[in-house]
């Protein structure tokens, strides 16, 4: 068993193409003994976003703390906290912060996708009102 | 892509033996057409406790709110909001609010878990001070 609090766990830049004001934390992941999947805390910072991409893996994501929405294509969904979104495998989506203050989620992902390509999308729909569906 | 909010979701009392004041919503499962794990909320009420118990896969943790132990055989590790645990396969485990408000943590299980035996474990250990390593 492991046992240990989020703010022990290093939080990293997250420098992935397409990003915006991401730290992540890897909480529960393959270096800990986890079989099958992955818990990592992503901290978006005012006015941040992650990429705008998809994958042939699902996301399960748990709105902690803070004020944005996801884009599904072009669709923003708003979230705050307690939402639970899934991201299907192949869906293009993308999380952006739409609050002042941090906005953090859980997404947890299978062990697997750490070797599985990333397909950027266009950037058609940032321009979209933010929270507007 | 599902978005919804907690509350959202039915919450079910826990029937399972060895358990007492324990609700539970599937927030993300098979049924929503996820391919690999499913994301469950446990509430405890004040006293109550999970099964003490093991079995072959793990479950991933979160805490979100309240206090409590979660007990590695009859080692309690204390637990408050922002705590994570790894339970791994065949450990024996039990989680027990031990505060006087509701706790609330996310546990996150491999979809095949549901076809697995689960093993009660003896009640030796539950008179050890709560809270106490």
């Amino acid at each position: 068993m492991n046992v240990k609090h989020t703010e022990e766990v290093e939080a990293q830049p997250v420098t992935m193409e397409g990003s915006s004001g991401c730290q992540v934390r890897w909480l529960v992941g393959p270096r800990d003994g986890a079989p099958n999947f992955a818990m990592r805390q992503f901290e978006v910072a005012a006015g941040g976003y992650t990429p705008r991409h998809s994958h042939d893996y699902e996301h399960e994501v748990f709105v902690l703390e803070g004020e944005g929405v996801v884009f599904e294509n072009d669709t923003a969904h708003p979230l705050r906290a307690g939402d639970v979104v899934l991201v299907k495998p192949n869906e293009v989506h993308q999380f952006r912060n739409t609050g002042a203050s941090p906005m953090k989620f859980l997404c947890l992902v299978p062990n697997d996708s750490m070797q599985k390509p990333i397909s950027m999308a266009p950037e058609c729909g940032v321009e979209l009102p933010l929270g507007k569906k």
